[in-house]
């Protein structure tokens, strides 16, 4: 490899190159990792981040929204500095533009400077996240209408809170950002509106779990509209956006945050003909690297997973899979073995005291995938009903006809419900039978669990409706 | 069978009986699914309680005591009169005083009449419970020192603080019922000293765990006397508890509790020849049979049971396994089928806002059994570090060597601690390895978990130790 080529090896001594894409939860856990396996000697590490920040919490961004978190430095893990003292050299404000694969190399332009070299590598990392989804709509791009998804966008809705006179927010979108979001605006003293295609909130549920979410966040003042697809956002004289308008109604807004989830951010990667799946994400093997190539991995939003109840591929976007497919990534570049086996479809969130969980598959999916299935919900509380504190909890299961293997759960609750879902993950990942369920020995004492924690009513349940049904 | 025996059967149409030895959570499981599965036309059911109370949740007896529980009834999840009408003929304050196994049969008396009468079974069920260690001590039935075993026990002592007018109350004893008792007493104001056999609390924890609950618990202002026997209790002029003494002090006491745990109580079972193990509980299969007795079942804190870790017996006595086993063996005393498998040893409990969890086996208990294992321990936060409420929690964790399986989790911490130990049960339950935990699909959002939960945390540390120990 000669200089001529623009890059900007060794001319002497061969060390690898490891170039990373993307300065965020993928990308630098696995150049972190990586680093700890391989000391600067042996590997180096290049890191690109168009962006300003790196290693940061996107999913903390509605609590510093909200003033729960007072500084946005909270929410970065690692500084740029950090990483670059150990050893990374993290490039910001440093677009990668064009992934050369045959050449090895892939071209960046400095923002500031608008120069654009090539950089070659010996291993890849493509960590290039996700983009939000604005749909191309009158008015989406006004002054006022705010997107959630990077710190900078964090930094601008606050400065356009601060801006802003009036007390009408309207959020579109009711998934976990949506919903999110209108927590942090609630507790930011606007009056709150929540847009939504679906007729219920949290699409990650099912419709009859989600009717608990709306019913609660109704209880807490926020103006749910459901089954509603926004058209546009009305500007007024001065350009800012005033209202979202929906086919027969607008809803008024001084300020407008778009919650509607996000794509794989893999344009880059598509140019290079990389193997992309049906939901737009980078296609990888359970070690993470990108289906034949042998040197390039990829992780974080842009990547698909496999769900391992369904056994389909899909998109998660959620920075603990990220962390995760980093840490592997990184293993795996320096040297070692690990994979990341794929996710079972886990996630929670709260409004205010309201808490939500989910995990393996609705009753939709389990359709899909050609499963047959019992359904059971039942009402029990979070701590025995006597202690004081104990609060009501819903969880719904999911059971196969036949193997009674659990299929999914979905909880909705107030303190405890969330973290309750984990012991569906493990059965889950386990391939428990609800059956067998009925069996787990769960913590119990009065401050945490009536005797039968609400796990195990439901699990009963579900295997009763599973033997009637043989 | 004639009315010469003194049994109460029908001359006439035979329907069955089921004869059901103790009132509470075991017995009347057992006697309520039993009636679930066959009407009183079918099976005729007799259930002897010799105490005031039946169904009743002893695990609340603490928190009644703090006054967190306001009332004794709230503990009471159902009263004889509801049994009544649901078709058990539950008769209070009736002993049994033996069983005759040839002649299948129960002899009973009336606590008021003193009376005496045989009741002929065609199934019975021993759910006898346990009977707190009270050992042999000068003082140690003086006025003004509690058990708290049962229902009278509470109201016994909630008398004895009523009319006690010092402040200083001595626990004997620092497992569950004692840390409990601790909590209780310093929420109704008292000076609590507690004195314990070992080094540290919280035998169920290694000593390492065990110390984190000394600190905090000194740190909440209770004085603990580690390694210390109690040799007796001093009396005053009165007769009454004025002290607790060991070896070589005296801790002034106004109120003494015992809780020093329990014992199964399996005297008549022993007497009528029934199997009882090295830890003097019932020996039961997997319907909760006992064995050699097709038509003996035997539930609760009177039995044995398989701990699926070690693959040995123990004594476990938690109302959430009676309430299982009950349930296993109303089934299949009605004709149905279930089993109740094993235990792994999972218990919560919780001294103020500290939370203490423990699962599978400590390291002597590993050792006894002839594991080789690695441990670890981590620091990590109940929450994202960044969002409010975050506090700090310890995670040990035990992974055989050579397989990597999870052998042991124990957590203190705060809020979120305890029942975070449930991801370890089931991973314990399924025989997961620490590495395959590595890549568990738990909930993470800001307000319930670091982005690595703290189980993932230590997982990828002990997966990291197997590794190196390979």
């Amino acid at each position: 490899m000669s200089m001529s080529d623009g890059t900007d090896t060794d001319g002497g001594g061969r060390r690898e190159r490891l170039v990373v894409i993307g300065g965020d939860a993928a990308g630098m856990s696995a150049a972190s990792q990586a680093r700890r396996l391989r000391g600067p000697d042996e590997l180096e590490i290049v890191a690109f981040e168009r962006g300003h920040f790196s290693s940061y919490s996107a999913c903390g961004i509605p609590y510093w929204v909200s003033g729960d978190v007072e500084e946005r430095d909270e929410l970065i893990a690692r500084t740029p500095e950090e990483h670059r003292a150990r050893g990374i050299d993290l490039r910001m404000r440093t677009e990668v533009t064009e992934i050369d694969v045959a050449g090895r190399r892939v071209r960046a332009r400095d923002a500031g400077s608008g120069a654009e070299s090539w950089t070659s590598y010996d291993k890849l990392v493509v960590a290039t996240g996700a983009r939000p989804v604005r749909p191309e709509l009158p008015g989406i791009d006004a002054p006022g209408v705010y997107g959630v998804q990077t710190l900078d966008d964090g930094e601008e809705l606050l400065g356009g809170l601060a801006r802003t006179r009036g007390r009408r927010a309207v959020v579109v979108g009711a998934g976990y950002i949506g919903v999110e979001m209108a927590e942090a605006l609630i507790k930011r003293g606007y009056e709150v509106t929540v847009v939504n295609r679906g007729a219920e909130p949290m699409a990650t549920l099912d419709p009859d779990m989600g009717r608990l979410v709306r019913e609660a966040m109704t209880g807490l003042g926020v103006t749910m509209v459901g089954g509603t697809e926004v058209t546009g956002v009305l500007t007024g004289a001065d350009g800012r956006a005033r209202a979202v308008a929906t086919g027969d109604a607008e809803y008024p807004a001084d300020v407008v945050v778009l919650g509607i989830g996000v794509r794989p951010e893999t344009s880059l990667a598509r140019a290079a003909g990389l193997p992309l799946g049906d939901h737009g994400g980078l296609l990888t093997d359970r070690a993470m690297r990108v289906r034949g190539h042998e040197d390039i991995w990829a992780g974080g939003d842009c990547v698909e997973v496999l769900d391992l109840v369904s056994g389909q591929q899909r998109h998660v976007p959620l920075g603990t899979h990220a962390n995760k497919q980093g840490q592997v990534i990184g293993t795996n570049a320096g040297g070692g073995y690990a994979t990341f086996p794929g996710v079972v479809g886990t996630a929670v969130s709260k409004v205010c005291d309201l808490e939500i969980a989910r995990t393996g598959l609705r009753e939709r999916d389990a359709r899909r995938v050609g499963l047959r299935f019992e359904t059971v919900t039942i009402e029990s509380t979070s701590r025995a009903g006597y202690y004081p504190g104990a609060s009501p909890m819903t969880v719904k299961m999911l059971a196969e006809r036949r193997t009674g293997r659990l299929l999914g759960v979905q909880i909705v609750g107030r303190e405890g419900a969330a973290k309750r879902v984990d012991i569906a993950a493990v059965a889950l990942t386990a391939g428990l039978t609800v059956e067998q369920m009925t069996a787990l020995d769960l913590g119990y004492a009065p401050p945490f669990s009536p005797v039968w924690d609400p796990v195990l009513v439901a699990a009963r349940k579900a295997a009763a409706a599973v033997d009637r049904a043989r």
